[in-house]
């Protein structure tokens, strides 16, 4: 098999030493890719042990060796050595010796944010999340591949994610948002946005706000209607408060489908809300938009967009169908593709007027046909 | 944090697209990098998922579209093509598009053996085990973590892997043997071995034997006996014959504490056996080496030896403390070091003389002192 040429990212760890394998095109060097590929499981399940047993929460006070860890954490020693040569191996943490020959682990300043429950960009929600539900969806994801999420009624499964579950999840992805929101910043600008002033961003689906309250930071003139469900919007106004954008961040509880979203919206935003729709649902939020859009206003999706005309192995390409498979997994959504929303938005008498590649995501911007 | 600049290597499938990333040592960055580790699982559950439901044997008997494979399968069609996109993300399968434009997917040449329950380099005995064993022992490290593997009573855990699962994995680790015997070969020849007449191979805990028979078949003079439980030498002598080295290769049931070795062996070869030794059942198993050994006969130990010299990132250490990590989920065993291991020679009269890397192993060459 010739494998498409693919880039080489940062994140990688490699575990197996390919440079001193067979050549290329061998079963014995598929056999090290493919075991690699199954040992997937191990990097998850250092990280997410860590967790449970609070290991970062003692980190983020202060470097320790394997002995002062375990005393903390009343874990067994060697076990916990085990498990932080472990984290170290991920590069989660550094390892050094102290002048004794001990070794310490130290969780660096920028990984504190990531591990503690309240930090902006903490992951501690998608770790939550995956305990309660990626574990048993993954290991059993060929029950989901025979009945394609199918009740026995032959209806469509709902997304396993629980009221609870969305709560933390919603907060363990915001890290998503940085290159996301600055990506459409630099769109708006080169649309003649200068500070936004008397510019209204809707944010279809706000979660947290993260994006809107990015946004309102960039631009110091715009304000924000953030919409979502009774149950979120606490979460994000004290978040817009915590950004310092609260004056100008107006979260409104709203059901998508049976209220009106108002008119004069310049951007309306929606951040990983077609890849739960079907395509009757994406269609009717496209109607929605174009109803409440200004004349020369802009639509804005972020989403897991798959581009079939971009090279093998983009990489975006790769993450949005690996997601698809992880929503196969827990029951609900697709990952949907240029030529899906081309369709609905000639339906809607839209058209696409840019698709900008982000890290995890694809940015597709709309305007009136 | 400053990760130490490791190889890349060509096994990687990136996901996150970090050159559109801000830079190095931000939140953000840390973030997306964690986040790429969690989501580890989705490559063990994607390719266990395809050989849960027999699509890879259905592949190995030609290329198929999802419509075909999910008649084939009786599986859901649109989950199909989630489950071999998802493949196709990994390289698993290749994706190309037939001239109707549905998308066809081939299992290359090279991967057959890999996923045929009887080919030479299998994986499929590692994935039955990991089927049994390895999804709870990993989703719930925390626990061996805080009693360290032990039973209520103090005593240590067992390896879990059941005498059942063992000759499943003992078959799926195959694929680890080429680069090592090789390695083990080039260094005899540079020690004065031409075709091997006259020597002795004794393979202390031989599994199926493979490293044996790989050395039989680089050396034509050479003779070896295998020495594994009960249950183990008919799969050893199947595999001999059908590598063609059955009338060299002499497999013999031993108690290895028990029973005597015999003498006169020119090389005492153990592959993945110390990790699974204490301190003192390590020591026991070099005496007994040593006193099998003929006048300058070499001990030849491929295992996941932990080189606390090397540099930091080094691939093997980073694979071999999370082996480590794995014993641990699992109940038993340990990764060593270099400096252990010079210990225990010692105490044996023994020398290190050389310590080799291979893809996923160290090959420690041993002489008396």
């Amino acid at each position: 098999m010739t494998i498409p040429a693919v880039r080489t990212f940062d994140n990688h760890t490699p575990l197996v030493d390919t440079e001193l394998l067979p050549g290329r095109g061998t079963g014995v060097n598929a056999a090290h890719r493919m075991y690699e590929h199954l040992i997937g499981i191990w990097a998850t399940g250092v990280i997410e042990a860590a967790h449970d047993l609070g290991a970062f929460t003692a980190l983020i006070s202060g470097p320790a060796t394997a002995s002062e860890l375990s005393s903390k954490l009343g874990t067994d020693l060697r076990a916990t050595r085990v498990l932080l040569d472990g984290l170290a191996a991920y590069d989660v943490v550094e390892r050094s010796r102290a002048a004794d020959g001990q070794a310490v682990y130290t969780l660096p300043p920028e990984m504190h944010d990531i591990f503690a429950p309240e930090g902006l960009y903490s992951l501690v929600g998608k770790i939550r999340h995956d305990r309660n539900v990626a574990w048993s969806a993954w290991r059993n994801l060929a029950t989901n591949v025979r009945t394609g999420a199918r009740n026995s009624d032959g209806s469509q499964q709902l997304n396993q994610i629980s009221e609870e579950d969305y709560t933390s999840l919603v907060r363990g992805i915001n890290f998503w948002a940085p290159p996301i929101a600055a990506t459409l910043a630099t769109a708006l600008r080169e649309q003649g946005w200068t500070d936004g002033t008397g510019r209204t961003l809707l944010d279809v689906g706000c979660g947290t706000g993260i994006y809107s309250q990015l946004l309102l930071q960039e631009f110091s003139g715009l304000n924000a209607r953030a919409l979502d469900a009774e149950r979120i919007i606490p979460i994000a106004n004290a978040q817009a408060h915590r950004l310092g954008v609260a004056d100008r961040f107006n979260p409104e509880i709203v059901d998508f489908w049976a209220d009106d979203w108002g008119t004069g919206v310049d951007v309306a935003l929606f951040v990983n809300i077609f890849h739960l729709q079907t395509p009757e649902s994406a269609r009717e939020l496209l109607l929605r938009s174009a109803k409440a859009l200004t004349e020369d206003g802009v639509i804005a999706i972020a989403d897991h967009i798959v581009d079939e005309d971009s090279t093998d192995g983009n990489t975006q390409n790769r993450f949005f169908r690996l997601f698809a498979a992880s929503m196969l997994a827990t029951g609900g959504g697709d990952a949907f593709t240029v030529h899906d929303y081309d369709q609905w938005l000639a339906d809607a008498g839209l058209r696409r007027v840019a698709l900008l590649d982000t890290p995890m995501h694809r940015l597709l911007l709309v305007k009136r046909a």
